[in-house]
């Protein structure tokens, strides 16, 4: 399974997924990754890793003519699932369809709970006692496709944003794996909006 | 503290309430339960089980002239903290002033996900893998209260309603009667949204 991971920033979550592949947790390989910003701290990590890298702006270009693009580059490097890590862009129906089902993301909070930006931020401000972190099939809305796999996060008291994150980020960086692994094994159905994951023989 | 319990069905979380008083895991007592349903199965327990039982149907009353019934009602029991233990009503504002920050609810998802009716089969019908309970602090919106105590509950591939449901209800029991005692026990600070539980000395 050949990877096309899309990142805005650091892209903590590319470097899990680099783990696991390293650590043999994960049966894929990453193919190429993109950028859609040039400063986004991210790109050094995946070049340290000897990983392709492009970094495709977004200024100055339509929705449909950018996801075209995108899609052109992942295609060349015949990638066979796009993970976006912290990429931060929405992205186009014709983008999902040009990769059915083969598009996720992960998003820290136990979706349908607080999507968007600063879902951490969100979660603390709500008061919830439990929040958590969510991977998803993308689809053409925000944080809205079908879920693959979630893990709660408790709230403590004392919690503030960044101490809150860091537990959640941990989570993601351990179901975003476990995720992209059901789906190199082939072992999710979709059934309407749900996702059945089959046993392995 | 005496408790003045809302009702319009089983009442079951009322049961619970009330196993946790007998089993001394809640200092309180059962002041008055109230149900708006002269049908509620919950008012035959509750007779059976001793307590005092008013049924105050709301059928051709304004919601502001019912709930001043309500208050009165609970007001003569001398009511410190009202219970809605599937109350399928919304308090007025009104109600909610008569009885500041001493009004509580349980709701079987995590909030703010899946607020409402049929919270459990929203929840399966979305696809989520994690759902729960929450109990919160009433005020006049649906289900939108600060958050005192909630539990995580997993969705499996083979749930239905009636199962997840199940399994909710019975985490519901528990947390209702934790959080009850934590107001008991004037433990619960809030602040903005946030309910924080101080720890016993």
């Amino acid at each position: 399974m050949r990877l096309g991971i899309l990142i805005s920033g650091r892209g903590s979550n590319m470097e899990a997924i680099a783990n696991s592949i390293a650590q043999k947790r994960l049966d894929a390989e990453i193919a190429i990754v993109i950028s859609n910003r040039a400063s986004a701290p991210g790109i050094i990590t995946a070049r340290e890793r000897g990983f392709p890298v492009r970094i495709m702006p977004s200024a100055g270009l339509e929705r449909e003519e950018y996801d075209k693009q995108l899609i052109d580059e992942l295609m060349t490097h015949e990638v066979d699932l796009v993970c976006l890590a912290g990429f931060m862009r929405l992205l186009s129906a014709n983008f999902v369809r040009a990769f059915p089902n083969r598009v996720m993301n992960v998003h820290p909070s136990l979706l349908p709970a607080f999507p968007g930006l600063d879902a951490q931020r969100q979660a603390l401000e709500y008061g919830v006692k439990i929040t958590g972190c969510t991977v998803h099939l993308v689809d053409e809305f925000l944080d809205s496709g079908p879920i693959v796999i979630q893990r709660a996060v408790p709230v403590l008291d004392a919690d503030t944003v960044d101490s809150l994150s860091a537990r959640i980020l941990l989570q993601e960086h351990g179901i975003y794996s476990e995720a992209i692994q059901i789906m190199v094994e082939k072992r999710a159905v979709l059934e309407g909006r749900r996702v059945f994951i089959q046993e392995l023989d």
